[in-house]
């Protein structure tokens, strides 16, 4: 080895000429593996460690591209403490960003910092003032200096050579013009780029903050035993809006397989006028890009999104990747199923439970690439025609690898697009299928019912690696979901999980019923008894003992207040019952702060003394500040942190306070 | 877009194939920028999140190398919980290795899982038999399966296909000779390999467990004013091995530069006959690669080198890379170096502050690689003179890339090498020295003397993620630092020191003097009066109150128990008095168990109440323990978790305690 007169690359990511350490940039997923995910009109605010050897004068700046533009852009990082960095720069567009951070030696700077520290010495500086001009000769030459800078810093080099005295050629080199334009122009040594290039994926503002409601459109009529079409859905369309949700999220609106349809209640036997379900997708009349013919036809869908988008809301779709047994794929594209021994196709299956009305295609057969274009294709179809929004069914029962190249490929073309994942599964595949891409996440709210329980988990999703990535959408029930404390509690349970769901995360939904207090269950299970999902239903959507005031009033408080636009703002306080859960969000410059207290027994009340973060809240501990009870407007002048608030199940299970500071006001001149 | 059929790759990690997900591997570094460390005979243990949609069964292995060899071999890992896996191998080479983490479906077992599944559950499984040989066909035809394996796999298949009843079939596939053909021989679909190969050095046992004695070679003499030889430190070797060190490390060895030489106590006007300070490195006489005439001969030092050896001591050397302005260097090679607009070098400078007498290489200059080459090349030179370990002076004035590139170069030759960073800088810098590949790292613990701040910085070090890439080798001392707490606490505060230093750490050392408490300082520094660093010294060894002995029986303590080998396995421990800490180390077997417990307030005795950690000694709580004191051999007979200790610096400034359980033994049979 002795012989070898050459610098070999040791390591791929060993640059000798990276003389500035840049490290531990955030944030960052897995080493720069996954993007993080943002809001259009948000700041990134981007940190590294930033040092060399020496004790020159480093400059430091966040690199960025949108992920279609070859330019980059720059924006500078200020030191903070400790060799850490901060930079940002704001999220313009609905689109990938790569990000990155680089770093230099500034030459003049150094030059100065250190003959400034000789001059103060008493030291003679002649020498470094020749080699302070020779750096701004060198700028006026460099690549870097506009036409403007390059001529000044031309005639500034030639009077400082022939013309000035010692102390003139000092003043001037240190001189704020001087100072200014090479900070533009001056030479840049050592520069030195992260080693990696790190991804953002920035989603409109619906992805972080909106209402849902799901439905299956079939039950939306009002003839009993019949199907309901695209008409009634638009039809109830104020209503819904009334309630004030942002998206109406279909069930599948397919053609519905016949082969082994099943019947009500999940049975096996089916009756001849049975509809099926909705998730055994394709018939003879179609598959993923057809619509049932009950419903309408592919023009009253278009209609329906426009009256929806009219009414301020985006329609949602489910997509769910399994076919029915007679989809038109089993005939037309063979080579995308598996077979079994005896030529039969291969059934979903869940020993020694079998799914006969659901066949799920071959993610790795011979035709893989035509089935993942072909399912990519579907989700193109339905952005074309207007859906904007894609509830996936099941998503971690298929290749990961499938989702983050699907999701890629529509988001590059639609930025628009979100996509929720219905991953009710392990705790670290519901997080990948995020981190792969999917918008938002169903999460484990729905089971999670007791104070300390809820503190934990929100505390892991706001304070945890995957707020970086993850958004949950937390709804209250789905159609495969009735939670027991639903089932017990009644209506104070609706209204207190209503609340929890809405005001917790920014993203959450209802599923139909809800509003009704719907909560018939086939017995020690989770199951609606006589579910949408295998029969025609329809609903007196004014039945007594509705929470649709409760619903209008909580979506209006969303609405009206930014603090609950945000999720990772989310903080609890303490509260002094084991009953009463009590925490807030607050907007950064705390323009708004809303506090929430909510009983989580519905079936007794209960009283806590709650304990405001006044010195978050700023607000000193002697000052008064207004609460205002966003369900019933009744105020509050309260003085100190801690107050005790009562919650009865019956009248109100829960209160939303918007908390303003009571400002004093002086007179703007005395008047005494 | 729509258009497009085919996948294309979006993301330089993503792998349509790797359909089984791999994430979170451990141990690892800034997402694999740089290595681990370890030591030769340890086991690394590897985890992982390995999952993967749908519910087949999964298998995962580690799968490594040694670095300069090509095959890879694997270690199975297991499943622990919540998809997270684990596996482990040993490491039996002083080299570097790579690692990675790989998983798969195991087929076979995915299918007699659901099929037994299925059987249980009284479904005919007469299709899922015919699927079962079909998989043991293919294993007897696939290139896994060995030469016997493939053998035994046909006749089953064969025997399965004709004779068999089904009973036959099911019992024979599902029979434990099948399983294990099939684990060895069957399909590993999906195989998927981690995005990343990590790296792992592994070095020897050295570089984590030494005790370290710093010497002025030209000080081990007896004449005074005049410079001792290598065979004046050759007849010091049997004195310094008694004392119990296995280190000797040489302040630089080089000719010391005339040119601007300094004089006694760094004083700028020197003496004709004063010898300059060692640091200053190089003359007419030679460079780096030279010996210092005064000192003997390339042979004589290698005679020193041999005769350390033979007394199981290594020899260290100082790598200071500036040079003297007579170093040879300066005139052979010009553009090694940088200068100033009149023409003169350029000094080393700190502004305001000169140093006239060093000169450093330019990094960067036009020579950058033949001047790295012939860094590395010294460094090489004296590897072949047997020198295997090399103290760093003030790495972090120098490109960090720079020593990434050079330890990398001289380890892939000489992995025996060890390498100590000299870097008393801020923190990051001296991490990211570690994380470049110093074996070694000078640390804070130098200043650090009170309880909490020691217990602060001690859990940064062993539970913090630099514990797999840092080693903290304690100095007490070095010819730069004599710390206030040494200067004013006196001998006590020596002893107090040395046992936090050789008991905290693995690694420790000591700069000669300390054994005899030396602690004059010029005043309000941390400076030795009358440095050795600019004169010649003689030393009486013997000097009345000295701590030889102390000394010798805290290495004696360090060689005999194997607990203090180890760093990572301290743990603090509840002591009541803020003076006296408490810790200790265990051995993983808990074979061996130390426990010491520190007074350190060097003026006055203090009293406290310690508790042992019972559970983790694997103790009861009624059970009896002996603890041997290894300073005086008393021994106490003791029961539960909590003793007094009390500890006068005048007499036990600590006690260091290893403790035996007192097991109960039972007669082999009744004898009653």
């Amino acid at each position: 080895m002795q012989s070898e007169r050459q610098i070999r690359v040791h390591h791929r990511h060993w640059n000798p000429l990276s003389r500035v350490v840049i490290e531990d940039v955030r944030p960052q997923l897995d080493g720069g593996r996954y993007p993080i995910k943002r809001i259009v009109g948000e700041v990134l605010e981007v940190w590294a460690d930033v040092f060399c050897d020496g004790h020159d004068v480093l400059a430091a700046a966040v690199k960025y591209r949108e992920c279609d533009k070859e330019d980059w852009q720059s924006a500078p990082m200020h030191f903070v403490d400790n060799d850490r960095w901060s930079g940002q720069f704001e999220l313009k567009r609905n689109c990938r960003y790569v990000y990155t951070v680089e770093a230099w030696v500034d030459v003049f700077e150094s030059w100065r910092q250190d003959t400034r520290k000789k001059f103060d010495a008493g030291q003679n500086v002649e020498l470094e003032l020749i080699e302070g001009v020779d750096h701004v000769r060198k700028a006026a030459a460099g690549s870097v200096a506009e036409k403007g800078d390059a001529a000044a810093l031309k005639r500034l080099a030639s009077k400082l050579e022939r013309e000035a005295t010692y102390d003139e050629r000092r003043q001037t080199l240190f001189s704020d013009e001087v100072v200014a334009l090479m900070q533009r122009c001056g030479e840049r040594a050592y520069k030195t780029e992260y080693f990696r290039q790190l991804e953002l994926v920035v989603d409109r503002k619906a992805a972080a903050f909106a209402a849902w409601y799901e439905m299956f459109p079939r039950s939306q009529g009002k003839v009993p035993g019949k199907g309901a079409t695209f008409q009634d859905c638009i039809d109830r369309i104020p209503a819904v809006r009334e309630l004030g949700f942002d998206v109406l999220y279909f069930v599948p609106i397919h053609p519905i397989g016949r082969v082994n349809r099943k019947g009500a209640n999940n049975s096996l036997t089916v009756k001849p006028d049975d509809p099926g379900c909705p998730y055994a997708i394709g018939s003879t009349e179609g598959g993923h890009t057809a619509v049932h013919p009950e419903l309408g036809t592919l023009e009253d869908f278009r209609r329906l999104v426009s009256v929806a988008e009219e009414n301020g809301m985006d329609v949602a779709l489910d997509f769910a990747v399994q076919c029915a047994p007679d989809h038109p794929w089993i005939a037309e594209h063979k080579d995308w199923f598996k077979y079994r021994p005896d030529g039969t196709i291969k059934y979903a299956e869940n020993p020694p439970k079998k799914y006969q009305d659901i066949v799920n295609v071959d993610f790795y057969g011979r035709e893989r690439e035509a089935t993942w274009i072909a399912l990519r294709d579907i989700v193109l179809f339905w952005v074309r025609n207007g859906v904007k929004i894609f509830r996936v069914d099941n998503p971690h029962t298929k290749p990961v690898p499938f989702w983050e190249w699907l999701i890629r490929e529509v988001q590059s073309a639609h930025p628009e697009t979100i996509f929720l994942s219905e991953a009710f599964t392990r705790p670290k595949m519901l997080k990948v299928l995020a981190k792969a891409g999917f918008s938002q996440s169903y999460s484990y709210f729905t089971w999670r019912n007791f104070k300390q329980e809820i503190i934990d988990y929100l505390t892991e999703l706001t304070r945890g690696e995957c707020r970086e990535y993850l958004r949950p959408n937390f709804f209250t029930n789905t159609p495969d979901i009735l939670p027991p404390i639903l089932q017990r509690g009644g209506r104070p349970a609706f209204q207190m999980r209503l609340v929890l769901a809405a005001t917790l995360s920014s993203v959450y939904g209802i599923y139909n019923g809800y509003e009704l207090c719907e909560n018939t269950a086939i017995p020690d299970t989770e199951e609606y008894l006589d579910s949408e999902k295998y029969q025609y239903k329809v609903w007196d959507w004014d039945r007594p003992g509705n929470i649709k005031d409760y619903v209008s009033a909580i979506n209006r408080a969303r609405r009206e207040n930014a603090a609950l636009h945000e999720f990772a703002n989310l903080s609890f306080y303490p509260s002094s019952s084991d009953s009463i859960l009590f925490y807030g969000k607050m907007t950064q410059d705390r323009s708004n702060m809303i506090f929430v207290a909510v009983n989580l027994d519905p079936f007794e009340a209960h009283e806590a003394e709650i304990e405001f973060p006044l010195n978050d809240m700023q607000i000193g501990g002697d000052d008064a500040f207004e609460a205002e009870d966003l369900f019933d407007g009744t105020r509050h002048l309260w003085r100190g942190a801690k107050h005790r608030v009562r919650l009865d199940p019956a009248t109100n299970p829960a209160t939303i306070l918007r908390v303003t500071p009571f400002r004093h006001v002086d007179y703007a001149s005395p008047c005494f």
